[in-house]
């Protein structure tokens, strides 16, 4: 698969490519690599894909980002406002073998990932909402592990925020 | 699930939203409902998203279309080209249970729908490529039948065309 590209916003360091979206996301403007931006839009910046999880904290996206996936003559974007919230789901064992991926659309029971114990049980790692995959990070541990970074179609509410309301 | 809305060149009855696409794609810019645009960009007009169909030829895809999907603060964005070959995928059976949906990124040999025969026998319909699907369309007829229009990541190739490269 091609890896999609990630820009966000204010990035410390970023590389030539620039997005700029204005109007709260009703215009969306690639610009060239040496095209210069006057408006007053947010200016996007080209970051590490790889580097998504620095840009999300306690679930909750930190800055404004915009994710392009291009394949064939077809260009999917999915931009995601700051403070959007995530659900972080682990898949840790033995031997972990993830079922979905970038981009995969997904309901409520799905599977995402194939655990194999060192006996050579199967057990899946379920997704207990809809939503969409935005990023699949393997974490460097013993044992292998992987955390789906999901964006649930239903809001996320805190507990005390239930109570509140 | 929401609804996604569909947007596409040249349509011939149209509702009010429309959207231009400038340079190709590097720009992408959604018009309010009473605004002019004179720029030389395509406009697309949104139409009925089940109309999806009526796009596609021969697998297909006969006018430059947008899908824009919005859940929460998060917009997600298809732009397929004139032109782009799409696969259908049919699946038909006594009782036929879709897995997946919209907007689903699929891997090879994932699931697409679940065939339950009269006698209670289950058989799955799974996708021969990688890809996306686009749309799921449902048609009417004795037996419970639906089409699954897929993306796919490799572009296809006709038969003759493999043999004139």
């Amino acid at each position: 698969m091609r890896i999609p590209k990630l820009y966000v916003e204010n990035a410390e360091k970023h590389e030539g490519r620039k997005v700029v979206i204005e109007n709260n996301g009703k215009v969306i403007r690639f610009l060239d690599k040496d095209e210069e931006y006057s408006g007053n839009g947010k200016v996007l910046y080209q970051v590490i894909y790889d580097d998504f999880d620095k840009y999300v904290l306690m679930g909750e996206v930190t800055k404004d980002m915009l994710i392009e996936y291009e394949v064939g003559g077809v260009k999917q974007l999915t931009y995601i406002k700051k403070g959007t919230r995530l659900l972080e789901i682990p898949a840790e064992g033995y031997k972990v073998y993830p079922i979905v991926d970038f981009g995969c659309r997904i309901l409520e029971g799905h599977r995402l990932a194939a655990l194999q114990s060192r006996k050579g049980d199967i057990r899946f790692v379920n997704t207990p909402v809809n939503g969409i995959v935005v990023f699949l990070k393997e974490v460097p541990a013993k044992r292998e592990n992987y955390v789906f970074y999901i964006l649930p179609e239903k809001e996320i509410k805190f507990e005390e925020e239930l109570y509140n309301n």
